[in-house]
């Protein structure tokens, strides 16, 4: 029987699993609503049944399960203190599924498993020192540097979600204050948007909507459609993350930053003012050098990041 | 006869040359006024002429050199526009060395100098992941991940002094504002100085003197005699360095970061207020984790490092 890889893309609102084989192909997949689980271990089990379905109607056998989640820590498998997963505290998630499926299980940050995924397929692709964005729920970041994704000595490296960029700032997740990912993420522009229409007097089709109704999904749409202040609040958060780049810039210089995730589909509506920022704010010496761009990949460079992680 | 390599510390005020064996053991050192020099020729001519003495007093020969300066690029062997460097423009200061003194000369940062000196001959030894910030004339930073020294995409990695850590801040030498150096370095602290003077009625001795005479040194020696406008200032340094420290261990979270050089030799007056900061902004994952001491090294490392450099 033909052997796969289940990889899976933890997110704070879904999870995304697939089954992969040796080539990258992805055989089944679906997606689990994570939020409505009270805890880890029925998680697990939904996820295992969910890939024992896969593989009976794939009719395939499990070589091993990569796991991509928030915090996630390569080292011990654990996810760690993760501020948007509705699951609190430290949580050992490939031991679970170790435990549930039987097979090897390799954990890491979901953000560095869509940067092995961008490098295996995607348009990282031979590149050794770049970077990927996820802008989820929160934003997250893999860094691969010499060729290797960036662990850090701990495996909690790559947060630059938690890079604070406003002294006193928005109160983030992780207890403190002005962390990037409250301007930045969908969560944050929703935040801003709310903020806006509370400050400003200008009138707008979203003022109609119950405020549980306003999405970033929504907010690029409108944005994409001409609406003022959606355009306006996209280009604040673009700002905001094009400064934070340029800085990041100045510490690992990466050839390529990918934008990936929901956020990152308002495509140029994101991409050209946070380009715009990260020139203005870049130090002279990288200024004009430093590519800025979509992933292709999107859903499932996390997935096939996480498969890959088990492949090897 | 012995072989030697020479090791070249180039700083904006001061350059140090040293020639340097297999074993790590400086046999000759001496230091050359770089500010004094009116341009790169005349100052390689004096470097290679020093170099020259060096060998025949020693009764040794050239085997390479290694030289770390302030934004050195590692792949192009240049100094590109150095802010603090007295020469502007792009400097193929390798290629000069090469032509001067017939060995082959291989360039880096500074900082990246001093980042290989303290993996070979000072606290670093045997670790991976870790940080050395140089605080002279400017701040520099070597980073070291996955054991290698990072250099980035373009050999411009690890300028952490141009991070920008206060929006519309102080004006920096590369152009911006705000760059974390405007405050955290010889020249910072001198600025911060000059503005509390300024800027308060408190008594204190520094009212005395002549502007120039106010140096990063006199501070620290004020300070550590407990003069309360010198603590303070030495104080406000830290906490900026702190919170910068605190945001970029959110992307490489290193084990350790060393500190390094003039205001380094302040010991426990800048060392203690910038942990204090340090773990005060750092995402809790990493709280507690992060070693951040006083590289033992100093003056050598660069030279030990520079010189390391052309021994590989």
């Amino acid at each position: 029987m033909k052997q796969v890889c289940a990889g899976l893309d933890i997110g704070g609102t879904n999870s995304h699993i697939g089954l992969v084989d040796q080539d990258g192909n992805v055989l089944f997949e679906l997606a689990l609503p994570t939020k409505q689980f009270a805890g880890p271990e029925r998680f697990v089990q939904a996820a295992a049944e969910c890939i024992r379905t896969g593989l009976s109607t794939t009719n395939t056998t499990l070589h091993g399960i990569g796991i991509g989640a928030p915090n996630g820590n390569f080292y011990t498998g654990s996810i760690v203190f993760a501020p948007n997963m509705p699951w609190k505290g430290d949580i050992p998630l490939a031991a679970q599924f170790e435990q549930a499926l039987g097979v090897k299980t390799v954990l890491t940050n979901d953000a560095n498993a869509a940067a092995l995924g961008e490098q295996l397929f995607g348009g990282a692709k031979g590149l050794r020192d770049f970077v990927v964005v996820t802008l989820g729920t929160g934003l997250g970041s893999g860094f691969v540097v010499n060729g290797e994704v960036l662990y850090g000595h701990d495996g909690f490296a790559g947060e630059l979600g938690h890079v604070i960029v406003e002294r006193d700032g928005r109160r983030c997740g992780c207890g403190r204050n002005g962390c990037l990912e409250t301007y930045v993420s969908a969560t944050g522009l929703v935040r801003t948007m709310q903020e806006w229409l509370g400050n400003s007097a200008q009138p707008s089709p979203l003022r109609n909507l119950p405020e549980d109704q306003i999405t970033s999904k929504l907010i690029a749409e409108y944005a994409r459609q001409g609406e003022t202040i959606s355009v306006e609040v996209l280009a604040y958060t673009a700002k905001i993350l094009g400064f934070a780049l340029a800085n990041m810039a100045a510490i690992t210089s990466p050839e390529t930053i990918f934008l990936f995730g929901g956020l990152a589909q308002a495509g140029e509506l994101i991409l050209a003012p946070t380009k715009e920022a990260m020139e203005e704010n870049l130090l002279n010496i990288y200024k004009g050098k430093i590519k800025l761009q979509i992933s292709a990949l999107n859903g499932h460079a996390a997935i096939l990041g996480a498969a890959a992680l088990a492949w090897k």
